[in-house]
């Protein structure tokens, strides 16, 4: 088979929730495609896969990656990452497939593809082989600030974008030496967040929000917001703007 | 006259150059605008206003909101407060003015407008006094890294977003301490950003993006870019990849 022969992969930016925060070129992409592939859990149908639906054209072949239940529950541990490098590569080799019968490949990605999104594991081990494009999405962290009006860097302000999963005591040192920072990944790291912020006097100015601009979306400020863990849809930011010109 | 009466104010992100960027909220935005504002330099038409040329409607009334001539020669000096606020406040005003005939003003912002764009002076001014929604745009740092195909941080990475106007001592604390980084406002400081990745060795791995996702946009290894000053539309991204599960 000769290289022109192949098809093509396209990694496709979804935004974060609201189906009109798509981009045009993510709608061509996906008229384009003959294969829409989809990361989701067991049972469910995927995010991104919900955010497109208005644009898949009938006909078009649905891919679902199921995501072993490993994501979930070995997160932290020393053996999640065999588990979960053999799904990447079982998923690669599915898309190849079709890929190499000529068939484009559309993979869907929450919010922004290369911007802590699964889609890159894909990438990486498909785009030496194949003609790859990479379709920018809206982040999850813009949506929310925007939903919110919450202008979040100006000027020279230091933007730092953090794992809640890091430590308190990391968590408190960034904090304090940044002027913006977003907390992504909040979950039952909520508790800690809320130390960390408190420590370094910022809890008051931080945002919470939830599920940003699906159309159950909420914002509250974090001070406000109860113990119980987060969603996994849920960020916190903490806008950098000091003095206004 | 009463509230309902009054315009609505709309900031729309207009993604960082490709006009196929457009979200399709923005492209409805536009074309329920009865104004249409947006920021440029005198003689010039505000890449803004180029981007979303295709889906302005005939009729709409345009508004150029130009900069101030200070804002190209005083940025770092203390007189540059006095006159951008003034034109901040000028042009908040006039916005004001139709939204209280009731017209439906949309202020473009190239990128996402709370994240570093001017827009955001017009919203803190204008948001407490008007209805205001904010639209999340692709920011520049996403389309260069998309148009790159460069994967820039997963899992559990920090990711910094840095002015490139700041000392090269701090830059080089800055880019030692971090896993992904976006280093914005290249322009004169690029020998500066050059020495601050060097000497944390990390200079090799950086790319410089121009004019990312227009037609005439271009990246390159920083370490292969000649050391003349790099134009307004340009950034320098640090990918944080290290392990690939
Ligand atoms: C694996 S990352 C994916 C990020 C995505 N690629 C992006 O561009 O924003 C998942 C994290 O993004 C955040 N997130 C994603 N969508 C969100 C939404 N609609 N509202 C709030 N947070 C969201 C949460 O913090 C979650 O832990
Ligand atoms: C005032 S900030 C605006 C950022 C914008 N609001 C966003 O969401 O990305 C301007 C900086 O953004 C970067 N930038 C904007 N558009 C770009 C593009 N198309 N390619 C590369 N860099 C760009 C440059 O570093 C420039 O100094």
């Amino acid at each position: 088979m000769t290289a022109a022969a192949k098809g093509r992969l396209t990694g496709v930016g979804t935004g974060p929730g609201d189906p009109e925060l798509l981009t045009l070129k993510a709608v061509r992409a996906l008229s384009e495609a003959d294969v829409v592939a989809f990361f989701c859990k067991k049972g469910s149908a995927g995010n991104g896969r919900t955010i497109v639906a208005a644009h898949i054209r009938p006909g078009t072949v649905e891919l679902p990656l199921v995501y072993p239940v490993t994501v979930e529950t070995h997160k932290d541990e020393a053996d999640y990452r065999g588990p979960i490098a053999d799904f990447f590569d079982r998923s690669a080799r599915e898309i190849a497939a079709y890929l190499d019968q000529g068939r484009n490949v559309a993979v869907l990605s929450e919010g922004d593809p290369l911007f802590y999104g699964s889609y890159m594991h894909l990438h990486v081990r498909l785009a030496p082989h194949y003609e790859a494009e990479v379709i920018a999405g809206v982040t999850a962290m813009s949506g929310c600030w925007s939903m919110a009006g919450l202008p979040l860097v100006q000027g020279d302000d230091i933007l730092s974008v953090l794992p809640g999963t890091l430590s308190e005591e990391k968590l408190t040192e960034r904090l304090s030496d940044t002027d913006g920072a977003v907390i992504m990944k909040v979950g039952r790291n909520l508790p800690k967040i809320r130390r960390a912020l408190q420590a370094v006097g910022k809890l008051s100015e931080a945002l919470y929000v939830e599920r940003g601009t699906m159309s159950n979306g909420s914002a509250q400020r974090l001070a406000d917001r109860d113990e119980s863990p987060a969603p996994y849809f849920s960020l916190v930011l903490v806008p950098g703007w000091k003095a206004r010109p």
